[in-house]
């Protein structure tokens, strides 16, 4: 049984998607794609050598009979609609990050998907997948560490264009941690507060660059996150959580120890595409069996997005208040309790 | 395009490809499968739910024409009667170590694949295959540490059953050592010397446990390679890379660094099947992979089976001798030395 | 040449540097002691068998004509009294923490020793003699990672006491970390923020454990420091400082690998008294060659055991106030400013 | 009481020790000083500041009455003869290795010693005073990972002069294996082979450099030896011990970790000289400590400088016949089984 997917957007991450599926993983068929630049669909179906249609939007897309599946991969502003006319059409879908691009779009999503009575949505959080964090997270739900009290993490880039702003430090960066961490420690966010350290000097004029976030969860957990995206030595994503017994870290990617010029060391990666290569690899062929296994997704909902964005909102708000802001979520629905991402993937 | 794969015994490492091959990997489909268990042929079809034929022999299965390609993974004496019949027939072969029993046997393989014009077999030498391994050989491709000079490396298993018998130390456990070194280094061994330290507790009575090999290669690369079966803390394999001017070695299993009790630690695998479990992913996608993009497997070839099986057998003859007994190949083929097997796989 | 050193209090840490001087550095000794139980003085002289006289309080062992140098290693509230009293009779002074209780005091300290004309105390922080912060230090001082923008770090004990109160994590435990980090920086505190997390459930009813402070510094470095006095797992100190272009952090205790029962470890102290020993030598070693090379100790002097004071005030009124709570230090004297420590020591 | 020191040899090392003794252990005192170079002895007092008799040999600096032990740190060659002139004057003796350069020479000193009726003499053999060898021995007594099956260790110098030859990588360097080594596993040597890899290209002309050097214990440990000293990455020593449960292995050198330029590092030392010094200060102050104590020194006998040189004899043998050799040593006399040296020094 092969899951047949239309890809709407067709992008960089896009056709990594349509890679995937094509080279690397089992089951799943591009059948269909759309993008705004119709010229892109088309260059990516020759280059890939597809048996796929092309179409002109992404509602014809998602019309089509012969697709089971959609993955939106179009530019962010644009996934709302998409996603919405998926679940209209009861289609699967596959989202990129945001889910939407405000709170309230994003509980549009989730109310149209409980209408739906099932759930078709799973949000391209790919950390989950990550076998570091699943690691973290098998640890921590068999208490070896007894309850976390404090995650001390990181997300440093080593550079960024000039077209990055403070704010996307949150939307874009920080989001991953947003979502990765409440589901580490299932438990949710209560508030945020910013803090700017004196900025590095190769930010750009516009960036407060580094910065530190600090989120506190509704058990009393205290997160420090550090933001750092000139930090020029590398790509390198930090997490450790303390517990009442111990401490538990992601591991350092394993690269080659080396030993020479009177140094022990190995290799940090440059460039954030390697860091996760396997895990959206990972993340893709459990959405694909876990449709064919169960009928829903199982991984991050479309809950999960409306976290991140209501959580990436108030970190924004206390970026500019200097302030601790409250984190206000709605009540989570018992519609999407019983999700329980399975970590042995 | 899907490669059509045939499956000559339907044991552990039959089943864990078909596994691969059908939840797993891309472009690749079990069409036929065969074992001299006929109701194990029959149950693996149901378990995975293929769309199969089963085959009352290797033979039969070989000539069916919906079979591209055949997967050897019989138990060790059987494959070089099924090896030498795929090639006769034009099918591509992966054939699970040992290529052969004998080096006379891996060498009636190479007689018969040359014969035949262009490579259609594959060893499983999965190693090669391995992240760590890739690594180490791109640096030492790019001249990191100069000329490599000497390797330090061990293959440890916690424990063994009773049936384990000394010479498997070689023919079951440096075997995997035998290949990804020479192919590591770019070299040919010389001679080989075995010592026997003193014997594990823990080794049963007619085991000599642990060994220390000793390899030289033509170049003048010596190799110290430890056999530890009986080790108890776990399954780990070490390998560390001497040169002129620096040191690379094999990089740890990246588990996840923890506190706790006193300790700073991070989990050993005791399970081997954890340990090459993403090798043989990337193997059995590469296999299909080269196929389809040149016509021939790029892999480690006859003559790497042909190689590996003569100097184990001398490294059987040292345990035996206690003395330093030469390896002696016959000249390479020129029909091998084009292999460049890539190692950004 | 060798320092005739009085001692006051023979309490544990008394003892420990009256050992050091005794049997482990070179060119001290021991020729006086008092403590307010004359009973342990006698039995510190006949322990280790010194030729010390036993005087009946500090300001008498203070007077006597043979004494060069004094060690107040009394506690805390007697520490004021007894360097001023040595100030006013010209003698070095060696003082345990805290120098003075208030910082009214501390500067009543700093008055009298700028009124005397020459630097005569050193306070006894020894982690600036550790050899990680020694090295941290000289690689922050060649500018190794650029201007240093946040410092990451963690004081961890594995238990405390019932008497272990909350302003205690800041008096007794974090003021190693107030005093070595400013040092460290070349900074002085502008303001402090205390968090308290979900307690620890090994952390007795009246104790808020762990805590997270952060302190900013005029130059903008923030700082989040994590106490941890019920942590389990062991004594463990970690500080590492994020710069513009790079890391650097502690190095771990030097504690022997091993391999075994699934694990890849190294042990963590439990003692605390372990950490710091060779620190301690270091710190005396000096504290008496640089009086016998510049005729003045040269160490962390009153001025840093002022800042020490005014910051953990601060560090415990934001305890209780629950908001950012500014540090405000009167300006340096150019007395203090000339002050250099060697990291080379 | 002061442990009175005559110095002869004040060459490099001779400095050194006059160095500790005078300004960083407590207990000693340098009395008296000379060398064949009588200028050299004048300006060493001068330099350090002595209160220290001229002497114009070692026989008149050991016969004068104020001297309590000698401190042998001339040239090899004549070590002999000034430690049994020093013996037969009832004097304590620290010297540097060699003990003698011929194991007659040795055992004259052994006999002498014997026939004297208690221990006087200690080798300079200081890694066994070093931190990591010390917790390495702490655990395999303890048992902590069985007994001892090998030994995995390299001694690798950055570089080396052009006078120093192929067998002075026996009698310089690897002589500091083969006493610590014996010592950690509490066994005598039974055999040893040299193997020689290819030649490092920044090896001088008449250099066979590296080297591996096989010794087999009583017991049936297998150790592997490499040295090289032309491995321009650093000054590093690597011992690993291989048990019937697990492995202990000698910890890095403590230095600080830093993330830079896509690296994960810390450095590795390029002088020998900052390896062991904390581990000469240790074995200086335990041989006056353990002098004061209990009448005797406890450190390395000169029956362990027996055991060196014999050692040494036969791997440079082994160097030349190109076959393993054996190494033959008397029975040791009773007189020494009963040297227990502390590791919890």
């Amino acid at each position: 049984m092969t899951l047949k997917i239309g890809v709407i957007g067709t992008g960089a991450i896009g056709r990594e998607h349509i890679n995937r599926i094509t080279k690397k993983l089992a089951g799943g068929e591009i059948v269909a794609v759309t993008d705004v630049n119709q010229e892109s669909a088309r260059t990516t179906v020759e280059q890939f050598n597809l048996n796929a249609g092309i179409f002109p939007d992404d509602k014809s897309l998602i019309a089509d009979g012969n697709v089971d599946a959609v993955f939106v991969t179009s530019w962010g502003p644009a996934h709302e609609e998409s996603v919405l006319a998926a679940i209209e059409a009861g289609k699967y879908v596959f989202c990129e990050k945001p889910l939407a691009t405000t709170a309230e779009g994003c509980m549009r999503i989730v109310e149209a998907e409980m209408k739906h009575g099932k759930r078709l949505v799973q949000v391209g959080f790919m950390r989950r997948y990550d076998s570091g964090y699943v690691q973290l997270k098998e640890l921590l739900d068999a208490n070896f560490i007894g309850d976390p009290l404090m995650i001390h993490c990181a997300h440093r880039n080593p550079e960024v264009g000039t077209t990055y702003s403070t704010d996307m430090a949150i939307s874009d960066t920080l989001i991953h941690e947003i979502d990765v961490l409440h589901w580490l420690v299932n438990d949710d966010y209560k508030s945020v507060q910013v803090l700017f350290p004196k900025r590095n000097r190769y930010a750009h004029e516009n960036l407060r660059d580094p910065q530190v976030v600090i989120l506190e969860t509704k058990s009393g957990i205290v997160i420090n996150a550090e933001i750092s995206v000139n930090c020029k030595y590398g790509y390198d994503i930090q997490c450790e959580v303390v517990g009442e017994e111990g401490i538990v870290k992601l591991p350092e990617v394993a690269t080659v120890p080396f030993r020479k010029n009177a140094t022990l060391g190995s290799q940090i990666l440059m460039d954030w595409k390697k860091r996760f290569v396997d895990a959206y690899d990972v993340e893709l062929q459990h959405f694909m069996d876990s449709i064919k296994e169960t009928g829903e997704p199982n991984g991050p909902t479309a809950w999960d997005g409306y976290i991140a964005q209501v959580t990436a909102d108030a970190c924004i708000k206390a970026q500019n208040s200097g302030v601790k802001e409250e984190i206000v979520l709605q009540e989570q629905p018992s519609f999407y309790k019983d999700n329980v991402q399975p970590t042995n993937v």
